[in-house]
């Protein structure tokens, strides 16, 4: 564990997630700056293709990713539409980990524990010397988390925030007596990723004892399910099933629920009791 | 000699090939997840682009890339439709080199050569705490690649499988005086990948002294070549030649073969000796 | 400082930009090559994206990236359709970065200094055992960047070239008053990158003191601004900007340029002096 934890502090790990794909040079250009500065940082893409300035989907993304690094992690986030405006720029520090990003909500997923702490990137030791209003990704994002993997402490880098912004992940909600959600993404398999939590759901199968059976609509269409396993949906019909990251999510074996159901993001999505 | 293994035992090589593409979290969270346990661990991606569910072409993108690592590198490879089924996982230990995956056929190039041991990944040590049904990648694959990795012994993940699922890359063969083969795929420049094996092509120039001409055909249409670089292509002509992983290739010089012929995965071709 | 450079030494990072894409083997083996010879590397995807076989393209790519990394940095870039032909490889040492790849006007952006230095990769330690015509990437120019990490002096790869090819990126003028430029690429964003640079434009905001107002024409349109960051530009409307990369850009508030205007690569674009 000693050793862990010196291996990670003599190279430390920085996490990118972007929305600015890889076929242009800004990916290239943070990690360059961040080599720069930290030439010791191992970098580690979660991903490039976030929806153009979709920041939910980035926020989505982080959500799903960032606790299964080691502590010590630097996660740096750029979906950045107000790039130039006077939004602040962001370090967060959480649960041990840093996370760095505009303060335009996309860092949600690290301000929901209590205990996290944030500063506005201002102190201009820890910026570029000159500072664009088109690319703070280069400019004050990857600096930041650089200077942070290089162990400067965070209340360095500028002052407190203590009212980031925050763009919560929309929740499911209990009317009449059945959950009601929607899609939130479509996966690389079009199985639908919904809003619906598993510690929401009673009633399925793997859900707390004594569960009761439901039936999960999606655009008022009943789906087969829930199952445990993609392997246990029928072939060619869309299936319910709580996934590996703990949501509810409509699948086809075989083929794609996006096109089977003719739906996507924003479709909505019903959980009630069924008869059984 | 003794330092490159003393780096490569110090910061263990672990490469990824998946077919979760870059867009959805999965790829993220088993990188989370490795460097959670193995933290100097060097992760390189190959590709995270295999067709999705397509267990060949993940199979073949293994083939043509582990053989030029290192020894010591660990190979995570998830292409697992049968995620949740009763499939085994297995590790791989080939050549000096370690191979990590579902049992379903996409480790069959670790498996060709004598000299492999394999086991199956049940030990609960060395998996994650609680293993779902839909994400082996994450709570069995990437746990064992980074055990792996870390330098934990290959036999204590599990017991030994002595009769893994194979699923032989197609090969060519001989009929009639003529080899007959297919597409296997098709690459990014619209290049043609045939089964055909340099090894088999005795007429192809730069072959066996004493070669005889050959005459390559794709769906029946005879094309030109085979040549011994691309800038030896007629422009706008489909050509053959031995590309770079040794498989017989239909090119078009400036253009793409794909298009050209009008063909792609499974198309047959035929080498037949020509008059010359 | 001192600290930095030896983990570079220890640790040196081989940066690669190609047109191999991420589907196909051809990246995953350059980075297996790399690492056999050089285990130490530690390999920075900066680009696979480069259109195939467009040497600018790649040029461009280089040109915005490299400079932002540390001194000791190796470049491999490979956008190569000459391959198998006479024309050289090359390695190129300019302000303490390497550069690897075919001669073909792709290392330009490393040869408009003074100061550097380039050799032909002819030296057969220095290549793989056997030198295909198909696959340089592999055979020569993965094994010249990892010698190259691995501290092997440029001029032991082979003899000095003084006459490299160069391949220019297009550059605006001026005529009758005007600078006359054109479209060079569209980002991910629908963004229109322009050979008009920050320097030549006196008259943008930003720019020089004193400045007269400028009009910026796309295909004999006049579009809006210059502005000073995205968030200034109107809704729906084209705008002009001086981009991070110290280009003329024409951008859409949260749209796209590229539909808005109906152009792409190539369009003419002229800025002019303003009324004002």
């Amino acid at each position: 564990m000693r050793e862990k934890v010196d291996q990670i502090r003599m190279f430390p790990i920085i996490t990118l997630t972007t929305d600015f794909g890889l076929h242009d040079p800004f990916v290239g250009i943070m990690k360059g700056v961040i080599l720069s500065i930290c030439p010791s940082a191992r970098l580690v893409d979660l991903t490039h293709d976030v929806e153009p300035q979709n920041i939910l989907g980035g926020a989505l993304a982080l959500e799903a990713v960032w606790p299964y690094f080691p502590d010590g992690t630097v996660h740096l986030a750029v979906v950045d539409p107000g790039v130039g405006s006077a939004r602040r720029a962001l370090a967060v520090r959480t649960r041990g980990h840093y996370l760095v990003g505009p303060d335009n909500g996309l860092l949600t997923p690290a301000l929901m524990d209590a205990g996290w702490r944030a500063v506005a990137l201002t102190a201009p030791e820890y910026r570029l010397a000159e500072v664009s209003r088109t690319f703070h990704g280069r400019d004050v994002f990857a600096p930041a988390a650089a200077y942070l993997a290089s162990g400067v402490p965070l209340e360095r880098l500028g002052p407190a925030v203590t009212d980031p912004v925050r763009r919560p992940i929309p929740r499911s909600y209990l009317e009449a007596g059945a959950l009601i959600g929607e899609v939130l993404a479509v996966d690389r398999f079009g199985n639908l990723l919904t809003s619906i939590e598993a510690a929401q759901l009673v009633g399925l199968p793997g859900g707390r004892p004594g569960a009761v059976p439901v039936i999960v609509e999606v655009a008022d269409r009943a789906v087969a399910g829930p199952v445990e396993a993609y392997v246990d949906g029928a072939d060619g019909r869309p299936t319910a099933i709580v996934g590996s990251i703990g949501r509810l999510e409509i699948f086809v074996r075989g083929g794609r629920a996006d096109q089977a159901l003719g739906v996507g993001r924003g479709a909505p999505v019903r959980v009630r009791a069924g008869e059984g």
